[in-house]
């Protein structure tokens, strides 16, 4: 663990912050999301190309991880259960063939290329992964976070999320040669739903009571500094209960969402967010090792062929589940691109694989590709597809509403 | 070094900001600074008592000097350097006496306590520590930043941590057997002025222009980032230059106030500083070591004799500091208490005294007593000698005004 004072932590900041303002300004004015050029500005200041911003050091990655929390805040404070509800068989059709269809493909690929069975279970779990953080940045940029596809998009990759919880904790157990028997599957998948339900109905109770002990605090900032610590209780309750951190932020918010303080607690989160979302991105940027897919390194023209077909299946089994509910009226398309984006969800499925000796560091290389091209592949397709115009959005007050939390031209 | 999940940092950061809040609304309730309140509840959560918050992991240290120097930039935010500049040589009279007459008194006192030259030139070197933070945070507070008053504590407060850095290295010097002459001191001197006045120069020159480049980004949030990154920079940059990271911070603030952005950077930055600056304070609190200062324990004693020692001439050499300047027509007594807190300045001086092995652990409470007293002292009687009604201050849009990075009932 490398050791970091005070000045480097400065001056990392100050490369990680101006990596993203740079690059996130350029893909805006070639009218890409901004979220594009932060990971490009992560690419670009990480290992691969300047060396400057290392990921692996642990307050990096303990602000990039609260990068997020505040990320899936932000978002919860926009999300409308009510509305979300409406769509959910939608949702909950679109997540569960966004796991079968990719996790199919993907494992019928790797035996097809003479992968072993473990790898190639593997390999398929990664896809089955949905990074919720880039796609609803995405959105959010387009406005279009309250359209019915991106009610439908947030839900599925909500219960994608706590899906691929449960995926984790079956590979886990395989990896370690344990039983897997549906009981021990219907016990993960029950840890992981029953948090969030659970949460959100003593939630519902108990929340308008502590905001009124709340008011009664004279200090500034507190009710956003409430609301911050609210949604880091949860994340850390989420994580206790076999649930995922980031399920408990968007509990947070959505939870938030019905008090009297909502509006001043998101203006707030906007300007923390401003400050410590981009960290995220760059982070996750910064984690890409570009020389394991040099062409002419022989090791890497495995982790090529490999990451294609991984490519390949992962964004036909994504766009197949945008398909799944066929009753739906919107944009099928949109959704199925909306859920394409693996992130950061299938780094930690990938790097799991390599700590645990599943893929080897050219199958690693492979797995990271499918990652790195489905992620960067999402936003420039759903900026083709959906509108141009901006709708408006009820809770934005200003320039600065959350609508931002990703940036809007 | 402690290695720290995310889960954990989450509930780090939730048991500090907690304390933070609960305690600094009780300190207000009470009619004293919220400040006090964090420190207070710093202790709480700290090892003494409660044992959930340990400042020594890295990333908790991090964010906290990332605090002082968020808190250090809404302070230069809020400088008119012309109106400081005014009061320069009243600031200058205050800060000499304040290093003399503290260092003079105790130096004087260890010796008749029958205590080694080492160990009474270092105990008096703590004693000439100002604290900016804490004292500005409460003439902010207060709404005393722009009084005259204020103005010199600041102005001294600045200077006196720049001579702080001198008398470190001349110490350092000393300690390590090296030959202190006055070219060494007179090197050291220009070091850490240079710096101020050197960024102050260039910066005017240079920063309309990057203003108006900066202008020209759509992201929101773009410019308050961007005053941030300037901060960090000039921070780096100062330690680099072998002056102190908080001067950075401060003259960036200075820097970005004359500038068409400052309204709105002022107002990002106090939101983040809701969140970054009572980490601070609390992490400041929870070093704290209450067990040194247990009259039952024999060597606990020792430290208290010590420390009522440190505190008299500590507090006596300060007061002393505020009638320096006879022509200065304010309150005297004001410019005195608000250079009385050692806060973390103090504390450092004393951690190199037992690290460097001039403190034994018992005189090592007696100076740590000295410093907590002191800090703690300071708002209190502040709070009584300042008049209650709060000025308008011109910078203040609303209740979330940087008056606050303190609070304000």
């Amino acid at each position: 663990m490398q050791h970091l004072e005070p000045a480097q932590f400065f001056a990392m900041l100050v490369v990680m912050l101006l990596a993203a303002k740079i690059f996130g300004e350029l893909a805006q004015r070639i009218g890409q999301p901004a979220v594009l050029g932060e990971l490009i500005g992560g690419i670009v200041v990480g290992g691969s190309v300047l060396g400057k911003v290392d990921p692996h050091i642990e307050t990096i990655h303990l602000l990039s991880e609260l990068g997020v929390a505040i990320l899936l805040l932000a978002i919860g404070l926009e999300t409308d259960l009510g509305s979300m509800m409406k769509v959910g068989g939608t949702s909950v059709a679109v997540a569960i063939a966004g796991v079968v269809a990719p996790f199919g493909l993907g494992y019928a690929g790797c035996r097809m290329m003479g992968l072993d069975n473990i790898v190639a279970i593997m390999a398929g779990a990664t896809l089955t992964a949905t990074s919720v953080g880039i796609t609803a940045r995405v959105l959010s940029d387009m406005g279009k976070l309250k359209a019915p596809e991106g009610q439908v998009i947030l839900g599925a990759a909500v219960i994608d999320d706590i899906l691929g919880l449960v995926i984790l904790t079956v590979v886990g157990g395989l990896v370690k040669g344990g039983v897997v028997t549906p009981s021990t599957v219907g016990l993960a998948t029950l840890q992981a739903f029953g948090f969030l339900a659970g949460v959100l109905i003593v939630g519902r109770l108990t929340l308008p009571w502590i905001i009124r002990v709340a008011s009664r605090f004279d200090l500034p900032g507190t009710p956003t500094i409430l609301g911050l610590i609210l949604a880091l209780l949860l994340a850390w309750l989420a994580e206790k209960s076999g649930s995922a951190r980031i399920i408990g932020a968007f509990a947070a918010g959505v939870l938030i969402r019905g008090t009297a303080k909502a509006q001043e607690i998101e203006h707030g989160i906007t300007a923390l967010g401003h400050f410590f979302v981009p960290l995220f991105f760059v982070a996750v940027g910064a984690s890409v090792d570009l020389s394991a897919l040099d062409p002419r390194n022989p090791e890497a023209r495995m982790a090529l062929g490999l990451g294609a077909m991984l490519i390949v299946t992962g964004v036909v089994g994504k766009m197949a589940a945008g398909y799944a509910p066929w009753w739906f009226k919107g944009d099928k398309r949109v959704i199925g691109v909306g859920m394409i984006p693996r992130g950061e969800v299938g780094l930690i499925f990938a790097q799991m694989g390599l700590a645990r000796g599943i893929f080897d560091s050219g199958q690693f290389g492979g797995v990271t590709l499918m990652v790195i091209v489905t992620t960067f592949l999402a936003p420039p397709l759903l900026k083709v597809l959906l509108p141009k115009r901006r709708e408006a959005e009820p809770f934005e007050s200003d320039d600065d509403g959350i609508g931002y939390l990703v940036s809007e031209a």
